[in-house]
């Protein structure tokens, strides 16, 4: 896969590069499933109206859907929703001086009726670019056949777990405490 | 429009039939948008077996994506997207005994890495309609541009309600209090 | 005081016209201390474009402050306050669906550096009017008398009440429960 | 004791080997009072068609009882409960990205009427087993005298600290500051 | 049945009689599930030195094991359990100036290592009830029937209500909103 | 008792007069106990120069301790703490507008090292009440002789409530539900 | 002083030898106000019997009052509460798999009527003896004037602090960042 | 600039020096903005009186404004702002033993009506000196082109940070894991 080549079909942002250690595991999983993406830094706060750019022209710009990653007061995902028709999933980041992430959490979820966030666990990066790849897979049967590969592997990574215990004899390794 | 005969694009499940109450508003706005879809009651903790069958056949019976309501220690839509390669939609709901909440929003929402659920606000069964529209439409262009014309409509009330606002001379009203 | 004739200097903005009956207070108060305001309504979500303009021309238009009440994942004090150099007071409205207005104070609170919002408490449009009033105060020795003359009073009703008290020799009203 | 030959009594499962580190108390309380037991990765999320089939195969397979932990929306002692007749104890656990634990407390303690899940206290593995064997004991007057003793044990523990604070003139260690 | 003739099974113990409208529930599903039980109030802060030995005779007296609910700071279940080898339920109650039922949720279930209480949702004396029962059924090849039986007719509750939604056409009810 | 006669020993003070339907249960308690006491209206924010005064001089005038009782950001009783050496008891109120009472829970509990205040329940005024007469009772034999006698018949009225229900024969009046 | 010759006034105790590097500074403030006390290890868990025979013995024995710590489902302050006339002030301890404290602040303080606990801040066992000995100054008025002039220290270190970040010309050595 | 030379505007208090690393930041920031402030450490519990005068004095000496920050049970800002005329903003600091930061939180910001203070985010030192420079802007042309062009320059460094992340051709750098 080149992303550079293929035009992207999700734009993963973030409020701030303090944030890219999070949001890269959405990349990650994109590029994984060969989604096209591009990914980028757009703070509501601080570049405005550099958001609203962003989220107006996204659209007519081929992208499909948007994932924005944001802690504390985080408001881009819900800004960014309230301006584009393109679905937005929501990743809420445990910045620090976070009080323990509900911040983040609450002001991405609590969006009003109209303006719908789809929000993923706190620092579940991973997820929103799974659940991106799950939204294009509506209309993209090769996509949906590579998420149901991906799920069966989860299961097999939990079967070759269950037989490692197995094979180690685990409950006798024990000593009384 | 006539749900009947089309085949359903969404399927709304919820916990309990005291749900209907709350998830009718994803139902009626799916209407509004002319998105076919099937309403139904399954439990994950009353009915397993029919929650498993439900998602495992929900891609192959035409399904494009679920939206699940649940209060409480709300299993159900995180076990659906467990099952199912379709994204899935899950509402909290404020049901009675819930800790205002909480348990329902943290039950749907902190889904471990490789199974996303598109968490929206406790009770906002209406923007999960609005999501799934949303989510339609990143392949259905008459859809997105329905949904650009709602996000209008959402503007035009607000400036009847300013203009409203200034001709009452608002302000005037007032007296110290 | 007639509001209509001076120019405005503090303008009250709200989310939505159902947060009128919580945002009254601010505007009750400001015209008990002959502060000239503007009340209307702007949404983040419904009218970004709206609140953009209505933001970054609030300087121009001779605005010293304004006030910014919203309720859930509220992004309007937080997005005026990222776009205009003037200060934004916030106020959390405990709207329904809210989780106890814990959405609402967090993310108006807890904005990113470099991007404060004065927020005050829960519901408490009466304390972002006075504020306001003190903050203009800071240049206006005559509002600031006003501000000094209001805390007497305060003090003045506490006494009243003390002294009501104890004509009605209180304690011996009481029978043991 | 060995687990191997005897059939065991209690199933531990976790919905992830990460867990086993907290797990792993469990097993060790129920070794000491020699309880068969058997412990394995059950992920609700990764596989839940064999999380059907162990609840399902459970009872006849001779488990008097299952202890599941798990972290984050933890559905996995839930949705055991909701197939299974046999009691099931659920343990808490506080993952990574768990929001101080409140997730996974709330989405195993809250169920509905009619699926009740034992919960005990955040981490606490080791307090499973011992509501094991309590359980096990209303039946087993054997084991109910080993949890007596164990219970003895306790007291003597303490017992014997209170003697050596005492010997070790507590007090008088102490300098002000 | 007849409780007052079968020796109890099992004890239901609240901590004041307001909150035996929250407890009922227990006692009847366990009359449902014809398990005998015995019903009082047990107050570990007005009456600890009955609630000791309530708890020490518990055993001797044939209880296989006691529900007890309380709100608050709810000390009974935890202090119960300190004393009797048997296995405790407790179930949180929400009292009048509870915090939410915080108190009485954490007072119950953080119990430390080597004291566990098997904890139930906030207010749910049925789930209590019906987890005695699983308990109970662990040697009761009888009463683990009646679980599954009961456990069948949840379902098919569930399944009626999924017909007479079925039957009302129901999407087609709705308007517009 | 004649209150107006003995010089009182304990000060009931409240932050507003809305607090005394609440504050009220202190006095009451107090009188049942004959403890002589004073109440009145000191605001910390409104009259912080009387609260001052109040404080500076409580124990000059022969108080021997203070009943201070706040909501929301309760600064009363730590304030008054702060000046006096006598103990202080604080009662958080939930007042409206107040998050829960967490507020005020926390805004008295969480004093620095140095000022302690003794903190009772929300809005547990007559556990303040109490708690003042156990106080006071450390150097009055009779006073704490009747603080035993009080705590006799809290047991009482449980043993009656006891005998009561096993007179109406509780369990068999229940129907299966 | 010589806490062995003097009978002690203060009972310091605690639910586990754990809690001493906190409850420590208990035992420490009231050496320094010369208040002789004992300190022991006295679990409401563990070793319910010697709870009880504590908390009924402490009054005859000459104890004036009791500080009692205890962490998670903390039980020991409220139960000697109970059963003893003498006040106790009790300590929240955040001990390990404590959830942030809650567990503790709650499980002491939320004490319902007739019963109160006078509840200092998280781990304030500082405070607690502080408490004390404001307690036991309302009848000694040496210790009362003690209390007086550690208030005064208190209020002498800010102002050393005061005058030391005058003299650094503290504002001058920042750069800007 | 020269702090010692210009009469300061804004008066920077905390209750502790402990406080000064967080509070540091809105010196710094004022510094920048070439506003003339003072620093000092003013106690509200340990100091009250000196508290009372600083707040009495404060407008008197020329301050337009003060910034005051607090742990724990945080007291000083809200009982500042019911003595002053001035402005106060309050920054709520986690300090240690804090409960993640919601006891500073709270008392800060849910004053009562008639008291406003501005509250910021926890640890938010540098956005309360960047309220004040906005506060004293609403009369200091100067001042507020200063914002305009501080803000402006917060857009440049995302925008810097934008065109740093497209030049290293982030996406390929990544790896699936």
């Amino acid at each position: 896969m080149n992303n550079k080549q293929e035009s992207p079909l999700v734009g993963i942002i973030m409020g701030s590069d303090s944030d890219l250690p999070v949001m890269k595991a959405a990349a990650d999983i994109l590029q994984f499933f060969e989604v096209p993406f591009e990914l980028t830094v757009v703070s509501a706060h601080r570049t405005p109206q550099r958001m609203l750019e962003y989220a107006e022209s996204a659209a007519s710009r081929g992208l499909k859907l948007i994932i924005a990653g944001a802690g504390g007061a985080a408001h881009l995902p819900g800004m960014v929703a309230a301006i584009t028709p393109l679905p937005v999933i929501g990743v809420p980041i445990k910045s620090s001086n976070s009080i323990d992430g509900w911040d983040s959490i609450l002001s991405i979820l609590q969006m009003p009726n109209g303006v719908p966030v789809a929000t993923v666990a706190l620092n579940a990066a991973k997820n929103a670019g799974i659940l991106a790849a799950k939204i294009l897979g509506t209309s993209d049967e090769n996509l949906r056949q590579k998420i149901v590969t991906y799920m069966e592997n989860l299961k097999k990574e939990v079967n070759e777990k269950v037989e490692h215990l197995q094979h180690s004899g685990y409950p006798n390794r024990f000593d009384v405490k």
